[in-house]
């Protein structure tokens, strides 16, 4: 797969061995999470939204009510930063100003488009679904015309974009090490729990093998 | 503790009853949370990034090299949103249009505020180090005068806050609750794994207390 080139704007300054353009691994991470953090700008005030989303290739998929302020001001062709964020672990080193985590973020930049077209937003409420857990969109009921037509679909590219990973042991001063004071690092990841049935399931419906024993990749 | 009035632009509009404002559930979730998303903008342009952060009562604090387009954009007394959000689960409904997901998520605006005051800074690192890893700031070697000096703190007063919070199972339409599909909750959760000691750690270095069975509020 293609790196992607970075931009000045998408250029990793600050420790530059940090960032990594490619591809394989701006999708990996993509792909992993659940939630991105949408930023947008009204009369010059930045707001920072969770939401879910979906990759299809070299496109994010957001989705909302048209009701939403988010989706309203992306609506209109603004610039967008959509970031995806995996916490891995708390690196603990010797010195406190060497403390850091291990994490794994894409920074997408662009402006999102509205996806008019009925097939097209049909295809992206499927990526979202199946994003969230793959071999859903088979085994719920899809969206009625008037579901689609309230569910407003913005189109990011990925085109303007690049991730920044830490991984490992933290790095101390060399004259640190001498210290007795524990370093290392705590690690951490999303747990997936016992699936909670709805209190309303019909007793002949059984766990789907999407959820049972549901992996993140 | 009193509640935050929402203002035009914390007031939750979509789906108002997730909308918290009152203190106790904002600070409980910044108190949980280890990364937050920061937006600013620069030139038109917002970007969303990542970092550590701690609060002391009402300022948030985050830190960051002086090199950084972050702290650096951030120090020129801008407009930021700073936002925390923990996922708790997939909401699984029978339709499509329902899915969703438990989390909990706090937005603070305001201007930051570079922290000039040495006091201030070291008691912003013990603030963010302990945040990390509650009793950490007694068991490393502090910050000497070169590193807080470059170190820039920023400060936002947690003024103009609103949490927004889903809990509990998905929500069909009710012609749907007999549908023969799947319906409920896949709780997650951040699981904290065990400390890898650093391979240089001196042997007689113990696991402290705070970092064996740590656990997050």
């Amino acid at each position: 797969m293609d790196d992607i080139a970075p931009t000045p704007r998408t250029q990793i300054r600050r420790i530059p061995e940090r960032g990594v353009y490619d591809r394989a691994t701006i999708d990996a991470i993509l792909d992993e999470g659940f939630l991105c953090h949408v930023g947008f700008v009204v009369e010059g005030q930045p707001f920072v939204i969770p939401t879910g989303y979906g990759r299809a290739g070299d496109r994010l998929y957001i989705h909302g009510s048209a009701a939403s302020r988010m989706v309203r001001t992306l609506s209109s062709g603004v610039q967008v930063c959509v970031t995806v964020t995996l916490l891995d672990g708390l690196v603990l080193a010797r010195a406190a100003y060497h403390h850091s985590m291990n994490y794994r973020s894409v920074v997408v930049l662009g402006t999102a488009v509205e996806v008019t077209d009925e097939h097209e937003r049909l295809v992206a409420l499927e990526t979202i679904t199946e994003h969230i857990i793959r071999g859903r969109w088979t085994d719920i009921r899809p969206p009625n015309p008037q579901e689609v037509k309230a569910t407003r679909v913005l189109r990011l590219p990925i085109e303007e974009a690049s991730a920044k990973v830490r991984t490992g042991p933290p790095v101390d001063d060399e004259v640190d090490y001498t210290l007795p004071y524990w370093a290392g690092v705590l690690p951490m990841r999303l747990q997936i729990g016992e699936p909670i049935p709805d209190s309303r399931l019909r007793p002949d419906v059984p766990l789907p093998a999407a959820v049972r024993g549901y992996r993140r990749a």
